[in-house]
């Protein structure tokens, strides 16, 4: 049985995932695949910490040549995480002859063109399943199974914290700010979430995803982002008379040679298979002009659902290591489409204002926003909650106000919303939220 | 760029499917794989009649042997169904060095093992991605991506036509002659139903997927089975007052080294991602030891769709035949588990009775039922809806009970059933269906 020996970068979370994935399931890859996998070292700049796992110190390594200049090592894995030292590390890896396995979203976000390149170049393999999605076979499936279909659209719910996040808001009534405050004690979200609320995690994903399945470069901060701390309760109430769930949608589709992409709380249809993704759960939704709709779901993070990804990627990349093929022909990333970004493109909008409550109020405002060329789908006034003398001046009460606008683009719906708010027809626009099919 | 010469066996739906699914794709296939795939001959015994699709006449040959002898075919795409002659054509394709792509599971779940056989004894390769599914690519994830899990369960919802009707019962409230009627209508059930609503079909699929996630050979007729036609509006409607959807699941899990399977139609949560399936769609729902949960979801029939997965099962051998590794050391079959089949296992269980509405009746059933070693988790009995003097006899008024069992073997049940026939406690047993966790 051929060995592959694998040098591992970084040992936190992922790390830890990844040795599991394989050790606890060593026999059964060695009986369906022939390989014997090995990881041999792994570099560990604290070796004296406690991992909580039980790994020979001897394979531990302070220095990161040990690992990309070993010639006895064939696969290196990063798991350090970060744009760098971590680029770097994987760029000199496969500049040394070895394939390169990653769960770094940022840095392939970031660098991908130039290490899948770098792969080319020097016949070896670069893959990064873990990357989006955590766990979910969505990388594989697309660049092998699906191969035979042009697909229209890819909507995600990609970050596992705001989808816990917003679950928790819509099951138990609960805000945002305590939500996240729960969120944080259990450890589905780190001390400082702004990666995560704000869409910054959504954003770099979804620029792999776009570059896989329409072969387009579309840098995350190219991509219109939104996250979800505006969202109130109020929302999620409005939305689900409505008939929809909100949910962090990362969405990109292709039409008439223009792909349109951006991460944004989105009303869902509540029969839409996305709607139903609950807490901490992933998915990705695909159309394909053969396979029509498909969705994948599970954990999008985690030690151990990562570390399967990173340890399929490893096996498929040992498979054809062992074969003498490492070269692989399918780019999984492209960068060559002939299509053009055209940021959000149009959508639908829901959108929650307070007006005072006066006479004619609702005539002023749907003529601006007509003269700005919306369309009004949907126009709902609800009854004065308070009597609008917090300040203590008497004036007429306030009155939430929910549209939900035909499509149209977003610098539309900004343009008219500052027009109302400035005319003050509108006291203030609590929340913007793409409406999705 | 390497010519890939195709020769396709039928050319039904899913022959149609194919066809299209690879010409509508071509450039994209040649521009991320380099290979130049065609179909260049097609066996079809009425060349004479219209298919709806453009195909060159000279593709066509009525002699199977055109197909099979020919040098120059390097894979052949069975798609005639059915057990014979596929079976044999199959297995001539492999002994003539050819890797064979089928969608064909009453086949695969036949002769599986014999065909997998033939094809490492020759060093070719036998996928069936589209024999379970459709479209979803759950067979190629299972044996790339995945690779690093040892699965506990897998759960499926493997048959659209059943889930049609019972999502269209459940959402319109109709009953099930009127939806079967409905759906024959629409194309979605064949004029003689049987294999899809008596769970064949389901069976053909669980047992292919028994053999790739277990490594235990289940032959469908060894598997528990039991269709839809006995569930009434009334179990519909039953099952939601309790917080379940109907559904017919396909299951095996594995414990302590015994799997246990059946296709029967289950109670699920309806917060279960499996609930929200819904209409024709089908999705497989597993747990693995590293991934955890994971579901793919998407159409499990029609041309387009299954022809995506025949598709993209021509295109992983033909990547590998190009790469002279066309001998793959994954089995996808695998039947050398040390595990033992153990039929059905301890289930929950949902069952609903008609009895008289006499005093000390609910008394009489459940002594009976714990003499039999039943648990009841939960009993309802429901006001009388008819006076019972349907035949002119006056007696007591006739009343649904409904039961759920603690965890039981279904052979208990079926005894303690009986049991309560005989003794005349129970006018007749309604439906007996499984509660999935």
């Amino acid at each position: 049985m051929e060995k592959i020996k694998v040098g591992m970068l970084g040992i936190g979370n992922i790390g830890r995932g990844t040795y599991q994935a394989l050790y606890m399931n060593q026999k059964k890859i060695a009986d369906t695949t022939g390989l014997d996998i090995e990881i041999v070292k792994i570099l560990n700049r604290h070796p004296e910490k406690d991992r909580g796992i039980d790994i020979p110190k001897e394979k531990y390594t302070k220095d990161v040549d040990d690992i990309l200049n070993d010639p006895e090592i064939s696969i290196v894995v990063e798991l350090i995480g970060g744009i760098e030292p971590a680029t770097t590390y994987m760029a000199r890896a496969l500049e040394n002859g070895k394939s390169v396995v990653t769960a770094n979203k940022a840095a392939i976000a970031a660098n991908g063109k130039m290490l899948a390149e770098l792969a080319q170049k020097h016949h070896v393999l670069l893959r990064f399943e873990a990357a989006v999605a955590g766990g979910i076979p969505i990388l594989t499936s697309l660049t092998t199974a699906l191969l035979s279909n042009e697909f229209s659209s890819v909507h995600g719910i990609l970050n596992g914290t705001t989808n816990y996040i917003l679950t928790q808001m819509e099951e138990n009534g609960k805000n945002y700010a305590d939500v996240l405050r729960e969120a944080q004690a259990k450890g589905f979200a780190e001390a400082d979430p702004t990666a995560d609320v704000e869409g910054i995690d959504a954003a770099n994903k979804l620029s792999i995803l776009i570059s896989l399945i329409f072969g387009l470069g579309v840098g995350p901060k190219q991509i219109p982002t939104q996250g979800i701390t505006q969202i109130g309760s109020e929302d999620i109430a409005f939305a689900r008379d409505f008939g929809y769930r909100i949910k962090l949608l990362a969405s990109a589709r292709e039409e008439n040679g223009e792909v349109a992409a951006s991460v944004e709380p989105s009303l869902i249809p509540e029969s839409h298979p996305l709607a139903n993704v609950r807490n901490e759960f992933n998915a990705v939704f695909i159309t394909g002009n053969a396979v029509d709709n498909l969705m994948f779901y599970g954990r999008g993070a985690g030690p151990l659902p990562t570390g399967s990804a990173v340890m399929g990627d490893v096996i498929g990349v040992a498979r054809k290591w062992e074969k003498d093929s490492a070269y692989d022909i399918v780019p999984q990333l492209r960068y060559d489409a002939d299509l053009r970004f055209i940021g959000e493109g149009s959508n639908k909008y829901y959108v929650r204002m307070t007006a005072e409550d006066i006479p004619g109020v609702m005539g002023k405002i749907t003529t601006i926003l007509g003269a700005h060329g919306i369309s009004i789908e949907t126009a709902i006034q609800r009854p004065a909650k308070n009597s609008g003398s917090e300040d203590g001046v008497s004036r007429a009460p306030l009155v939430p106000l929910i549209f939900i606008f035909a499509n149209v683009d977003k610098t539309i719906v900004s343009d008219a919303l500052d027009d109302l708010v400035e005319n003050k027809c509108v006291r203030s626009v609590e929340t913007v939220m793409r409406v999705a099919d």
